[in-house]
């Protein structure tokens, strides 16, 4: 099997589990018991969180990291819990657990704005801007990597204009599709980042919000106070560990995967079939992540006819895969012809060369027998 | 090691975790992928529902099973996500995760009211009923087993007369304690109800809350809709079929697993120094929590004392083991010398008779030695 749709969900890394295995085979007591194998577990999660901090050069003098159940979570905390006044602003490129989030705020009467999109599914960092010159704004999400297009937001440039216009605003970050892939300095006026574990070959059901320190923010779940009171709920110890190891082992080869899935990235956008093919991602996008419509045909078909010759790609996000056409991509203003054609290809340091190479013979001959057969 | 910390977390299940490691190991996809893979690990999470709820007698036709990421989180949903008018009522024994949330409520001025408790740590049904005939009551939750004292709360029974007084109340229990462990006939008249995967046998990270489909909800977490729109955030695929495999396991053998804790509660109760212990739990606890106090000691000492001969028992609740005196002991009408001494022994169903005799030797020689210390 090639599989192409990283995006979505990758492979949780052997090593990693194997690693943290202890924690459900030994190991596995509550971190919040009062015994040296509970205050060995509550250890361990603190050792993961300055490890995962230590990974974006952040240090805890400065940040704090609040371990969650996902990304959604972390988004949902980060725009529900740290921000009560002004509007709320976004762009119109989030993931549904930024969207959707800011569809509920606006549905409980409070102010927000989207703001629109490039072609490449960038923000307009323009518009942005002049709205937040001219408006209250309190609070503000943009996405770091785009997750269907894989566009990069400059959010270290963004975050430091935006804190020049207003040194009030609270600045969130979804950093899921870029944490553990894109190279990528912090700033001080980044207040919020979400991550999530299981795109980085962790495991489904945890994430982190990235906080720092003097930002105050209220939970969204109570109880036993875990998490220094801002996350309550028995600690996921092994999750948490894998998560930890995952990302190190992402950290430690950064620059080389980056490198390594932009030659792929760059293989198949130089080999895939023009006379079919769109190409909607960017030239900046992240090489992660590449989005291409099959012009005529429908990305379900083709997503469809590759699984039977042993290739996974995606169409479009697999979180919201329940609408037809996809929102974001709309909103970077394509027709329904490209909208109704799209698949995304997405990628792990995992994969190689030689499955980029034939997946270019088979998706290239594939397409051209769905367009005699449509057509 | 002995493990008798079994309220705060259990061991892992090994077959449970076999059966369920091709989730990590091939099977990895996201469950909103429109792809066979993807779309078979969605019909994975609908089996584990229904076997879930067929545990507890209960029909998908009248129930949904909502897959949480803790039962903290499913008790905070069913508190402030099912319920806007009239008085919110729980009593003085719940878990934190529910009491917090309550002290939430009331800081978000809605009204709320504490029932107090029986000597036993059960609530004072006739208080309960009586502020339910008075008042306008909106919401009640009212834990199943208590977690301190394991005193056992016959929430059938209170649902059911609730409703006869008040149709429109919204009943809500925490069953954490109580699911995969005391034999249960459900009523209609329970409309939410909350699990957790790690105190049967399954791993941290993974809950449910169980509702009644007549019963509107609104979500906590936003998203891509996952869960039927009620739990956004991809969903934790292996965890969930761990809880599965983990809840399976517990109902297969409830009986028998009941009757072999409760000769283990016995024999440790009959032969526990009486010149030194009380017993707090009541006759009618359920057999998997017993609370005793050491007259004259401080149960962490004593709990420490007894890691070092290789036996883990907890003091009191480890979600609030951050205060000096448990708050539902306390609600119990303790005074501060039993409060002081407080350890609680909780079971699984892989506990043997054998190590009760094993603790008792060692638990009874341990204090005297101690009380000598100490006196």
């Amino acid at each position: 099997m090639i599989y192409f749709d990283n995006a979505a969900t990758t492979k949780p890394s052997r090593a990693a589990i194997k690693n943290a295995e202890k924690f459900i085979e030994s190991d596995y007591f509550n971190p919040s018991a009062l015994y040296r194998g509970g205050l060995s577990c509550a250890k361990e999660i603190s050792v993961a969180r300055e490890g995962i901090l230590k990974n974006l050069g952040l240090s805890t003098a400065k940040y704090e990291l609040v371990f969650t159940s996902c990304g959604t979570e972390s988004d949902n905390v980060a725009i529900f819990c740290a921000n009560k006044r002004g509007v709320f602003v976004t762009d119109k490129g989030e993931h549904s657990a930024v969207f959707k989030s800011f569809t509920e705020l606006s549905a409980r009467k409070f102010n927000t704005h989207f703001v629109g999109l490039n072609k490449d599914g960038s923000v307009n960092t323009d518009e942005l801007f002049e709205f937040a010159k001219n408006n209250e704004v309190g609070f503000v999400s943009i996405v770091h990597v785009n997750n269907e297009t894989g566009a990069v937001n400059d959010i270290r440039y963004i975050a430091d204009t935006l804190k020049k216009i207003n040194p009030a605003i609270i600045f969130h970050s979804d950093g899921v599709q870029a944490f553990g892939k894109i190279p990528f300095s912090f700033s001080e006026n980044i207040d919020l980042y979400s991550i999530s574990a299981h795109k980085v070959n962790g495991l489904k059901g945890v994430g982190a919000l990235i906080k720092k320190r003097t930002l105050h923010l209220s939970p969204l779940i109570f109880g036993g106070g875990q998490e220094g009171g801002l996350r309550s709920g028995t600690e996921n110890v092994f999750g948490i560990k894998v998560f930890e190891f995952a990302a190190n082992e992402h950290y430690n080869t950064l620059r080389d995967d980056f490198d390594n899935v932009r030659e792929i990235n760059r293989f198949i956008r130089d080999n895939l079939d023009d006379s079919i093919f769109k190409i909607l991602s960017g030239e900046n996008a992240s090489p992660y992540i590449l989005s291409v419509s099959a012009k005529g045909l429908r990305g379900e078909v083709v997503m469809h006819a590759l699984e039977d010759l042993g290739i996974i790609v995606g169409n479009g996000s697999a979180c919201s895969s329940r609408n037809r056409y996809s929102r974001v991509l709309e909103a970077c203003g394509y027709d329904k012809n490209i909208l109704d054609g799209v698949i995304r290809i997405s990628f792990s340091s995992e994969n190689t060369i030689e499955e980029a190479k034939e997946f270019i013979v088979k998706i290239n001959e594939i397409v051209k027998r769905l367009k005699g057969i449509m057509g």
